[in-house]
């Protein structure tokens, strides 16, 4: 087992050791919001799907205009009219926008150049020989083109499209499936009674809100006490059913740290515990049966930070999806912050433009509150102070 | 009826016209996430509710430590225990971190500065005498204080605050109630058969699917051709079960642009037709039993500009969230746009730190697989053609 490793030892160890899962379902592309596409969309249709008009006006045959202005109108085409006949000679067609033009048809003119002399006649006033008003079959995009393609997030500009080409059914990655352990005799949940030296738990509905919010439900959400066996029992039950398990709790070296007992089993690989960045530094990640197992801290901040840069890794890595994963970029902090650690330190902050501010309030590893409205997370460098108007690396959340 | 009017007027009519909706329910927490809370949340502990050992050390009397180094250890405190025995006479009790410390108790002293003599004796090494390691009851907020503020929208960390203090239950707005009714003779519906000079609708899909990604969820969406008494009974039907009508088609002047006659009714106010933007010039804006009606272009580029600029600015107001309504933030064109026109234009964007690009494809009203991964609605103002490196306005989307 590794220890106190930095974040890019552990990134390595993470995508060394966990397998991105290939489970896929057929849906309705109407439930797909979110979900990631399986398989490549090539285009059954144009688009258009017929040359259509993009005016209200007249439809006519190019060549005929030369002769002379004067039109007997043929019939009038709807948006929606399958109209097969062809335009007779120095005739036209009153035409909608969004109709299909005749076959032989190549010009539309607006309505607005155009006046009836009687109820069945028309005479063209004006028009611009190059504006032809039609939109092209095929003109946005061919039949057989690649529209999608496998991996995509699925946004509703997608769906769109799908939609728009008449796709019912798409293939999509299955939604990946987690248990949360919250553990500790400490730990109370919100909706029972705390009696006197308990808390009320806070991980257990921040974690499982934070993973709803990326689109993924929890399978198993369960609450236990310091109880070693009992855990390890029902990780190795679990773990048949779900593709990641995240605990919180018992990561740390008191005596009540259980999760080094709970880990200790032959079947339970130990890959790293300990990395480089607080708060959160006790981590732990374990597989077992392939599949991953996140320990995190149960400090409520610490175990939200261990998560954003350690577990949306691990989604991602499962998930085939880039766009979880932890996210950096850098920024100008807007005020000196002064405490130095040995290792990363990150701190809560809100970046706009460039810049980026330390909220007020408590910022210990249990306090929270004061990362309400947070967006992101700030890197101290180890051994450093940072000065008002540094440039620093800053996380997205 | 107002036509042909400035963006900003069709804001002011739709602030003038539109009541925000209070419609309150009770769900649980968990139920929460991205509603909007309808009540102010006290605090009903002080958190930490209990002063608490910061570490896992040796929990002492202070005063005590004067007169030597050398202690008793009276007991083992774990986390979760409620220990009501008070420190006796030159003891100590080893206690863990996330324990409560007992009534006595003024500072602990982490166990590497300690180290046991015999079983129940230890001798202090070192130890620093402002470092009293201890979280005290109330040091993150103390009971009573505003915790949450009705109107906040609420995100993992709202919700893992409430389940921190155990509040089970709040009281929230009751999600909007939305009817889509998609509209033309033309628009078959992506699940059906298509036949020659019709199309798949994209406009059902694109905007469902848009309104879901903001948590809203369609009570009704159907489709019409294009039937006029059909259209304006069914509407005065689902006034009554919702409190939003959006349709899509047949507002402009063709034909078959029923909407005009659709929303000609004594009991509908329509306020305004056509604002100065394109695409989606044609948008008409109603009342009907104090009641919003939108209806948008066919066009489904068109219908997508109108809602992400006019749609969601009546979301923001029926639902009292800022946060929805259109921002306009100002960027860089990466690239000169010579088009020019008499109304604000909207060219699909790509925004990112700062700089606007147009995405490649067709950008007719019709076309949209152009505005996939777009972020933004650039504007182009009237009669200007913008040149490469001039400062926009962008819209977010």
């Amino acid at each position: 087992m590794f220890k106190n490793i930095d974040i890019d030892v552990a990134f390595g160890l993470l995508n060394e050791k966990i397998k991105k899962i290939d489970n896929y379902e057929e849906i309705d592309i109407v439930d797909g919001l979110g979900r990631i596409l399986a398989e490549d969309i090539y285009s059954p249709i144009n688009q258009p799907n017929f040359s259509k008009s993009a005016m209200d006006g007249f439809a006519f045959v190019e060549k005929d205009l030369e002769i002379n202005g004067i039109f007997k109108v043929q019939d009038v085409i709807y948006a929606g009219d399958n109209y097969i006949k062809e335009i007779e000679k120095n005739k036209c067609c009153k035409i909608m926008t969004g109709a299909k033009i005749p076959n032989n048809c190549d010009i539309v003119i607006k309505k607005e150049q155009c006046r009836y002399i009687d109820e069945n006649t028309i005479e063209i006033m004006e028009y611009t020989p190059k504006m032809k008003n039609i939109c092209y079959e095929g003109e946005e995009y061919t039949k057989g083109i690649l529209l999608l393609e496998k991996g995509e997030k699925l946004d509703y500009v997608a769906l769109g499209i799908l939609s728009s080409v008449g796709i019912k059914k798409i293939k999509v990655r299955k939604r990946l499936k987690i248990a949360l352990l919250v553990t500790g005799d400490e730990v109370v949940p919100y909706n029972e009674k705390v009696i006197e030296g308990k808390i009320f738990d806070a991980n257990g509905v921040l974690l499982s809100q934070r993973l709803k919010s990326f689109g993924y439900d929890l399978e198993i959400m369960e609450y236990y006490g310091d109880e070693i066996e009992k855990i390890r029992n029902r990780m190795f039950e679990i773990i048949k059913k779900v593709d990641l398990i995240i605990t919180t709790g018992g990561v740390s070296v008191g005596d009540k740290d259980i999760f080094h007992q709970v880990l200790e089993n032959k079947d339970i690989e130990r890959v790293f515990w300990r990395v480089n960045f607080k708060p959160g530094t006790p981590v732990m990640f374990s597989i077992l049966e392939d599949k991953p197992i996140l320990s995190l801290s149960g400090n409520p901040f610490a175990s939200l930070v261990s998560f954003e840069i350690l577990g949306r890794e691990i989604l991602g890595i499962l998930d085939g999806d880039d766009s979880i994963k932890p996210r950096k970029i850098s920024g100008i902090i807007e005020k000196e912050y002064d405490k130095t650690s040995d290792k990363i330190r990150f701190v809560r902050g809100k970046y706009q433009g460039g810049k980026v501010i330390v909220p007020e309030g408590l910022g210990t590893s249990s306090a929270f509150r004061s990362f309400q409205k947070c967006n992101c997370l700030i890197e101290i460098p180890k051994n450093m102070k940072v000065t008002k108007g540094s440039n620093v690396e800053v996380w997205l959340i």
